[in-house]
């Protein structure tokens, strides 16, 4: 298929090539050319703008920062308008299931398609073909779109036919993951104010899950290594307020989500917008009087 | 090593076997006499109150409800005037960590020892010797008890020099069982008011976080998997009190520990006390105006 | 003054008629017309659109319901194109600090004056010019605006030097009352559950509190006169949504704030968008295991 | 009335001057003995143990700091053995609702009266006979205390006949003042990251609820006078502490509560125990990132 690609970032990067390597013709765009550029092939077109990465394709994957970027890239740089009738626009950056449903109806209205395909990964499972994708849409346009999906990730999965259900679902996903991270923080708050080793806590929780995500991400707190960001805390915090947002609509009370809020407000408070967003640990590490260094 | 065994539920059954077949001998007590009679055999002698069982002893486990039973026969019943000095008392039970302080000084008072031993894991895990357990007190005696943790669990953790800290690692490890299964909990709320199905979501989860207790915990809700409880959620709301109240003696806020408390709460007051803790879920589903059924 | 008035819902129609007893004359414009004609007089002239109000006006004030309906005026309906260069134009609707903002600029980049000057008070208290009024803005338009304050309140207090200031105060007040309601609403759960009397709670924090709010909102609840609402629930829940975005503009946690989002997401999933706002406590009684009815 | 006073702080000394003052005879007891010789008289004797206050009484006050010194002094000490029969005994402290239980069984048991009496007020409202008083018990012991309440209160109600109720009002109370003060500090925080004057903030706010308890405990918070405290942090702690008990001794999920606890706890964390409890509003500061000073 020949497919435009739309942000090439540390994801955008890794999605990309695994779809090249699965035999695609892609046309690459992004705002910094130079990133684009790094993957230029023959199959591989560098193309000046949007419009130009969905004029001739199959299939448009967006792969950008939030909803303003998509919205932006969307409609303002033209996208919807040089996508081809019956070509697919599939949108796997993490975005509100409000910006979704506009986009289906917007697509919609002019006889395109619309898919949100959001996935699950670091940019190093990305770059591994080991993400977890999920889509959403019409039955028909899933079935288009799974080998793409297949391409990027090691599972794929649907969750409804209409795209904003596949955002809400990451969405969901993600409040997960930030949940882990809260109770771990309070749970190493309670520790270091008991005079116990967070190693010591971290080596039985990780026995005790034997989750790889768990081990990880608390290792990363263990360790402090919050700098350089695996994944920014603002970006974190963004995914939250999503998260209430798509709660709102549904009128679904999420206690843990208004707490996880106010601890990444407290964060940001306090200047760690660029640390990872697993340094939402210092927010209760402070409130229990404890410094942010760590534990010796 | 000669050892008493107090409490023959399901849990110290199992544990009670392991200890047998690693080849020590055993005077088992039990409340109600039956359950200990179920383990008779040359080397494991029913005996007829908890002093009888620490006479003789080594070492003396206790596996009990809560911080009352424990109290009741360690002081009530005369455990701590039987046992022998320099003979040690490990509590496997998730008690407080005022208990399990004064415990430490009880016995320190009258030349025992205290070893506060408690044990993570289901009793199918304790039936087949793959409990996590951890231990604090005296350096010293803790290389006694080793031989004893090692032969009922598959990893002995340390967790410091004085016992109560075990038990304060041992809540926060409860504390964050519960708050994936209230993050479980809100998340499937959110589903459902999407329209998602709550079992499509646990696919995900359970790739994602790739840990059995996700998978585990995640079906039990998805299947309204409630009754018969494999832990019942008064015990679990009784371990978010004493998570609470480690937290309170160290001045640790934490606000997740605040709203697990309220939903048990919710629980309780709709007649949950004996369903399983997962069905803490039920109460993130009223709130959200669903009904407690199995999405179908 | 020659004084526009765009919004004669009931707290408009109380401020208007304050505002033609203090002598100005009016043009009155309401979506409804029938509305903005029961005030008409020789002095109060009905006009066709937001426009018409604004074209010869010294001031035009804005009472709506929300931010779309100011905004929808404001610039798709012409008024800021209307309103004459130096004349003001004076919200009192309950909006978001980003809309008081972009109006700022709005009016500021076309030579206009914008003050915010949201209200604190009922209808009631509107007719009978009682009103808080808060003002915010340039203080030369601040001095201009005073008088106009002081004929529909009974006390005129300034916030800042930037409109959105009001705002963020308007809504920092209206969070302090919602969570005066919550707190009612967990100590007369609490005192249903001992069997004591709500109104026996409510006779004692009326005479602790020496507050009609109290006093008033609390026999509203004793009560369950929720229908006809003072106030919808539903706009109770915008207000609390727009403080909690005035926090996430400024990163201020406000863990007071989350519950409310809660406790009213609760209710709207039970339908209770059209009640009066305190009817935020059957949450809590639900959340309890107690039923919405009243107490006997 | 032959009456005995036991805890002659700041609060019983006011209680107790109302007494003498109604024209009772009082024996007075306290701990440390020169508090209670300030009142010594003809008809106010002082004594040297809670029995000997006890003896001759036909009725005893306890005025303590908590749960434990009321225990201390009625059972340790011997109050309630040396209490006549049929003398009652009035309970004026924030005690918890289990051992106003305790109370009322262990005196039944004896053939005495247990009466809850607990009052809403500073020690400025006990000296100038303006407490509230909550009495809570059996009817005709009620009727035979209401002198004594009307002797130094402003006004008497009555909670239920089990006396356990009154102190459940008390504490339901507290946690209205309590939240209240969360309040404050919330939108305070809100006000000074929007750079609003606090001071502003709070003018409004003493208008808008007409309450000298908001006027007094506001202007308390922007001047920060913590010190000394009017109502020590630590006690405010111990207070909202027994509300979350008698929470859950009814299965009454109270968010605002748990949020409370934790503010509380962060205050503790951060060494506030000895200033007063409006000082709270220092932890949503810190939270925020501001300072802990006066806003200039």
């Amino acid at each position: 298929m020949k497919i435009g690609f739309i942000g090439l970032g540390r994801m955008g990067t890794g999605m990309a090539k695994n779809l090249l390597a699965a035999g695609h013709t892609l046309f690459l765009y992004n705002r910094t050319r130079e990133k684009a550029e790094a993957l230029a092939s023959p199959a591989a077109r560098v193309v000046s703008s949007p419009a130009e990465a969905a004029r001739e394709a199959d299939a448009v994957f967006t792969m950008l920062a939030d909803d303003h970027a998509v919205a932006e890239v969307t409609f303002a740089d033209g996208l919807i308008e040089a996508l081809p009738r019956n070509a697919i626009h599939l949108s796997s950056s993490t975005i509100s299931t409000a910006l979704s449903r506009r986009l289906a109806e917007e697509h919609g209205a002019r006889g395109r398609t619309f898919v949100a395909a959001p996935v699950f990964g670091r940019p190093e499972a990305a770059a591994a073909k080991k993400l977890l994708v999920v889509l959403a849409g019409d039955p028909s346009a899933i079935e288009r779109c799974r080998p793409l999906a297949d391409a990027i990730g090691r599972q794929t999965f649907v969750a409804g036919f209409e795209p904003w259900q596949a955002n809400a679902l990451k969405l969901g996903g993600n409040f997960m993951i930030a949940s882990m991270l809260e109770a771990f923080s309070e749970a190493f708050a309670l520790m270091r104010r008991s005079n116990i080793a967070e190693q010591q806590f971290l080596d039985v929780m990780s026995e005790l899950f034997g989750s790889p995500v768990y081990k990880n991400y608390g290792s990363t707190i263990v360790e402090r290594r919050f700098d350089p960001a695996g994944f920014a805390l603002k970006l974190g915090y963004k995914d939250v307020r999503l998260a209430l947002e798509a709660a709102a609509e549904t009128s679904t009370p999420m206690p843990f989500a208004g707490v996880l809020r106010d601890q990444l407000l407290n964060a940001l408070a306090h200047g760690q917008q660029d640390l990872d967003w697993s340094s939402i640990a210092l927010a209760a590490a402070r409130n229990a009087g404890l410094s942010d260094a760590k534990q010796t």
